[in-house]
């Protein structure tokens, strides 16, 4: 979806959504973690109720999607991952470089957990599948994501913890990705992905068929 | 953690803080999709710092494991797939049958998105994890995730989506389970994962070491 929005404006709903976001993180670990009852629970309920209805009172019919900016930036506001209007997104900030590579820091609470202490196993795949992605996506080869293999090595602890990835090869339309989540002691969980280059977005592809279908240019991203 | 909780407690709890939880995950889709601006977003985030604050007055000082009843039932409600006190799980309710079998249906909206209108890859990573060790727990073959392969068929859209898991066989401490996802139109995503008993839980294992850990008795789960 594009929307014509100017930096400064992109700049303005970012402070504002992202604090908004935040706050509501800061919500799911103290529902999580809460021990007050009865009169206290019920209070906060009605004040969440409150503030849902007050943001409902104008909303988009669906997901947000992603969104396209004139300067060619987009705003992937709503991912689970990146996401920074998606509070059940921790969310990650992913750098990278054109050589194909993407890294994060960040930290996981009580909302991520699996076994105890632990994070869950799942949510290393979820965050391990952003990273790789991104880093196909700055090489120049973004893709879907065809298959994921996780290897886990130990149990990643709740934290502060680092991801990356970077692309292992390229093979025609698939991209091998490599990667991996780590804690202070090293990685925990091993990832290995390949992506794949949509046919609209490959070379040969018949641009003008896909132009009627309503795309305009290949974003770099899919998710 | 066991808290000797009588079942009529249990179940309290459950529908007191189930709940606020819920009023936290339609405040979630909210924040994503509101087209609200300025002064009522503000207000929105001072009423969620107020019930946040409230709910903080009193918290255990980390995440929330998983605690087990008198009854040997378990509470895992921080978890970040099944977990009823946690907004970031949708959450799945997970059905089995003792021969290693396991199923849930549940609706992913806006906060589980990836590619546009489609479920993150790494969000179906996420559940089918959970599923399959559900899977390989119920058969009486838990274990942690050693490795889980997804194989993405097509894309997953958002709405009304069904999982399920099942013992395909067990080699000695490894129990290999396969699983997908699917759609009304049927699977989008599979899955295989090797789930590995902790020596603590092998029958050869020397308990009374492990018991001087502060184990008692082994989980029928570990996430």
């Amino acid at each position: 979806m594009h929307e014509e929005l100017p930096t400064a404006e992109v700049e303005r709903q970012r402070d504002l959504y992202g604090a908004l976001a935040q706050e509501v993180r800061e919500l799911i670990d103290a529902t999580i973690r809460s021990t007050v009852d009865g009169e206290d629970v019920e209070q906060a309920r009605a004040a969440i109720a409150e503030a849902t209805a007050r943001l409902r009172k104008e909303q988009i019919p669906a997901s947000f999607g992603v969104r396209f900016n004139s300067d060619g930036t987009s705003r992937p506001w709503g991912n689970a991952v990146v996401g920074l209007r998606n509070a059940v997104a921790p969310p990650l900030t992913i750098e990278n470089d054109p050589a194909g590579r993407a890294w994060s820091s960040f930290h996981l609470g009580a909302a991520y957990e699996g076994p105890p202490g632990l994070v869950h196993g799942g949510v290393s795949a979820l965050l391990l599948d952003q990273l790789l992605g991104e880093a196909a996506a700055a090489g120049g080869k973004p893709g879907m994501t065809g298959t994921l293999t996780l290897r886990y090595r130990r149990g990643t602890p709740l934290g502060d913890l680092r991801g990356e990835a970077w692309i292992d090869r390229v093979e025609g339309v698939k991209t091998i990705v490599k990667g991996h989540l780590a804690d202070a002691d090293g990685p925990t969980v091993e990832a290995e992905g390949i992506f794949i280059l949509p046919k609209w977005a490959r070379p040969d592809f018949d641009k003008h068929a896909e132009n009627k279908a309503g795309r305009s240019g290949a974003p770099s991203r899919f998710e």
